[in-house]
């Protein structure tokens, strides 16, 4: 049982028509390992600057989350800002501050190489090469990516598809991806460029999951006022990757589950800005949703 | 056990960016007939012209529904044409010729006064009492509405609402009567307004239903390739009333069933132009379908 998580850990910049929040925690690497934290013992490989709270470490180690992999060096900590609209799917980045985080190249720690999940969240995939090599034999790799690494390294993200066992697109990133804008056949499409699963978001309307020969749909849990999505698709991750690494398996059933774990994972996260919601959650509470989610869908 | 639907029968031009068709049977009452019949006799009240198909006619009676309501006048049958770009959840309408339905005045036959449910698909809200008055005593009072009457009937469709237990409706209806972005939030507004159900149709998304103490949410069937989208909703709505007036009762999980019936029937109105699939559809079709969605949601 090991997940090893490379990403950001980073401030966020939120704002949103009910309110604004300057510099708060954040991060790809935070989300997925806080949401994953519920079944395992994640461990991180980032890498913030000097200004990053303290606190906020103690609060992530006594989680559960492994910090060894995350580097804290001279300089600032990666800050993103961002917008939402009424609908909070629609944001505009306003502001991206790299910092630390423009030349990190992640070394792993020796004690996560023997990882059996590797997670890539939005890394750079001319990258992904390096970081792999320095894991033993992963029995699952799982990536995400971002719009900009579709357009501006589309060879080298198409190539690292084809090594990978698990991809988290949103809608908008398959349909960029495939050119398909059927979501069923981007999904169909995905798989045909390499993973065995692919992990489609969809934002409010749930998400689908495919594989060789299987389609599940998990819904979104209906939240009447999303206060900040930021996160959402991390914690998707942190939550079907974390529960993976703890069901020990990729038979079907352990999928789907995983799946609605990701949902519920996410469901949690947008309630609040940033990380807040996580800090006061306990396993009860994940459990309490993922058995609604039963009478959600069930019939 | 009886179902009288009032709505249109009609013809449809559809474009599409993969094919055109002229002229084909379509029409609210056609769809949502046709769905219905795989569960209960339906009735439907409605007007065509005298250059309406006999053979589609006797096509829809060979299923069971029942056309005693169907007044044929003479004059040109109801025509709309419209196109839909790549995306088929975007539809633009070219070309709407009332026809026979301008100045079209229900009539209820009197073997169907005493209907246990009665549905007004797309019935100016204003013409809603003139209906309604002719039925002795209906259990359940559905009916959807579309754009127009949302923005030019506003007070009258509000007022209907009041005394309507089941509505459908899809994501822009909702958001444009109760002003809520928020699917789940205007699912709620909805309840408020009157209804005990609402049926919020999501397209490739699904369905969500709300009732007084539950949410309940259904999958669209996973399509790679819609070849067309008209008459989806129309069928969902058959398929939900008519299994619920199969089924007999409004126990939630009655009412669940019935929504996954309502997305397997929309599953196959999308596969072929107008209600060509439904022509070649039989009972044990749509119940292999309705086991599909087991496999594609429960975990």
């Amino acid at each position: 049982m090991s997940l090893v998580i490379v990403g950001s850990v980073a401030f966020d910049t939120i704002r949103t028509p009910w309110g604004d929040r300057e510099r708060i925690v954040g991060g790809s690497g935070t989300y997925c390992s806080l949401a994953a934290s519920y079944f395992t013992r994640p461990r991180v490989v980032g890498v913030v600057g000097r200004d990053f709270p303290r606190k906020t470490l103690a609060q992530l180690k006594a989680r559960g989350v492994d910090l060894e992999g995350l580097k804290i060096k001279a300089g600032k900590t990666f800050h993103w800002e961002g917008r939402y609209e009424e609908d909070p799917n629609r944001r505009t980045t306003l502001r991206t501050d790299l910092n630390v985080f423009a030349d990190f190249r992640p070394e792993v720690p020796a004690r996560y190489r023997n990882a059996r999940i590797v997670y890539l969240a939005n890394l750079n995939p001319e990258h992904h090469g390096f970081v792999l090599g320095q894991f033993k034999k992963p029995a699952l790799v799982a990536m995400d990516t971002i719009r900009l690494w579709i357009e501006s390294k589309r060879a080298a993200l198409l190539r690292e598809l084809g090594r990978t066992d698990i991809f988290f697109a949103n809608d908008e990133e398959a349909r960029l991806i495939t050119g398909e804008t059927n979501l069923v056949a981007a999904g169909q499409a995905l798989l045909r460029l390499g993973p065995a699963l692919i992990l489609l978001k969809k934002g409010e309307h749930g998400a689908l999951v495919f594989g060789r020969d299987f389609v599940f749909g998990v819904l979104a849990h209906p939240c009447e006022h999303v206060i900040d999505p930021t996160g959402a698709g991390d914690s998707f991750a942190g939550g079907f990757l974390g529960y993976l690494d703890k069901a020990g398996g990729l038979a079907p059933k352990e999928v789907r589950r995983a799946a609605v774990y990701g949902s519920v994972l996410a469901s949690f996260a947008i309630e609040d800005f940033g990380i807040g919601r996580f800090l006061t959650l306990d396993r009860g509470l994940v459990e309490a949703r993922f058995r609604q989610f039963r009478r959600l869908t069930h019939f």
